[in-house]
């Protein structure tokens, strides 16, 4: 980590916000939980907190409603449903400040008859749809191969590649220290944000054979 | 590996086609080297023939025009670039008997202008395309993920995971086998053939990944 950064999780109450949370407020970030609802937001605050006591140690999460936390963040997470997508870029279109990483961990995702599969827009990926609809932000797609069960596993380190890419080099190399700030993750640099396709289209693969092994947190390495 | 196999390599002359024909060799199955030219079939087996001998091994592999190889195989394997699959098929339809087990490591890539991309044809994937065109077959989508040249370094384990995805259970589990025959890549059954398109995705992240890394034959595991 090179310095204390300020990170939104918009929709942070969800299912991958909270382990996120965790693991950044450990490295020392100043953490920031969004919500729909600022007393949601401020309840799970409070339970992360809490959660971080038995390791012995003492962390206060900012909390409030998702334009409020967007508002003073360097990083911007958007840990929320594909569903979501549209309608939260139109709602924090005039908090995101130009030049604000975005971060996408977003996977669309659909049950088709023989199983989950990715449900990609015609964007070409839910980060590359972000990018359309916030032309402001330096939108980054990371995540996708993490369990939110592991994230949450404190303070557990987690043996696995995120394979990071986006089109702005610098918002890229910050996002890939992000990775490196949770223990044992490695961040590869995946290429143009347009390879968020590929990880997106990997999620669903993952929780399939995942069910399949009985492993619900399986995850990937390259080699 | 529970028998020998009678194993043809369509385009078993090309990229992938010979390593996995030095593998199987090893493995004690029959492999036959298919091509479009019967001379080049025979030149590629000899070359093969040779490559086992500083190991070792006395070994002959069968070898003739692809109709001709196809009509006495148990296992078809089409290490064919994604280009060929329509006239492939279409070429071998009257030869390859019903129940006959295709193996398809084919993968659709176009250059964008952000890089390389799969190009998945409208059916969903190549392995689907190739069962459309061939119904009389099981198709199983298998060794996307295996570099070529790995493969061809014989004896030499390949540490990584091959997820096998088809519709048949028995044919998914025939290949599955075949992938144990290769010393240390592990079989992952990746559900129905559908995910193969997946998997072919994949494979041109692996290969800019590769590249940016230095590692021509990154290849990935499940953790």
């Amino acid at each position: 980590m090179i310095k204390s950064l300020r990170i939104a999780l918009v929709g942070g109450t969800g299912h991958q916000g909270p382990g996120l949370a965790l693991r950044w407020a450990l490295a020392g970030h100043e953490v920031f939980i969004g919500s729909r609802r600022a007393e949601k937001a401020e309840r799970v605050a409070g339970e992360l907190s809490e959660a971080l006591r038995p390791i012995g140690v003492q962390y206060e999460f900012g909390h409030g409603v998702n334009p409020d936390v967007v508002a003073k963040a360097d990083v911007i997470v958007f840990t929320i449903p594909f569903g979501g997508v549209r309608a939260t870029c139109e709602g924090l279109r005039d908090q995101i400040r130009p030049g604000a990483v975005v971060v996408s961990p977003v996977v669309p995702m659909r049950k088709a008859d023989f199983g989950l599969i990715a449900d990609l827009p015609e964007e070409g990926s839910a980060a590359e749809l972000i990018a359309a609809l916030l032309p402001q932000a330096k939108v980054v797609g990371a995540f996708h191969t993490v369990s939110a069960g592991l994230l949450k596993d404190i303070p557990k380190p987690i043996e696995g590649d995120v394979v990071v890419c986006g089109d702005d080099e610098e918002a890229k190399r910050l996002v890939m220290g992000l990775v490196e700030d949770i223990p044992n993750l490695r961040p590869l640099d995946g290429g143009p944000l347009a390879y968020s396709r590929v990880l997106e289209a990997l999620t669903p693969l993952l929780i399939t054979m995942g069910k399949r092994l009985g492993n619900p947190n399986l995850g990937i390495k390259f080699i």
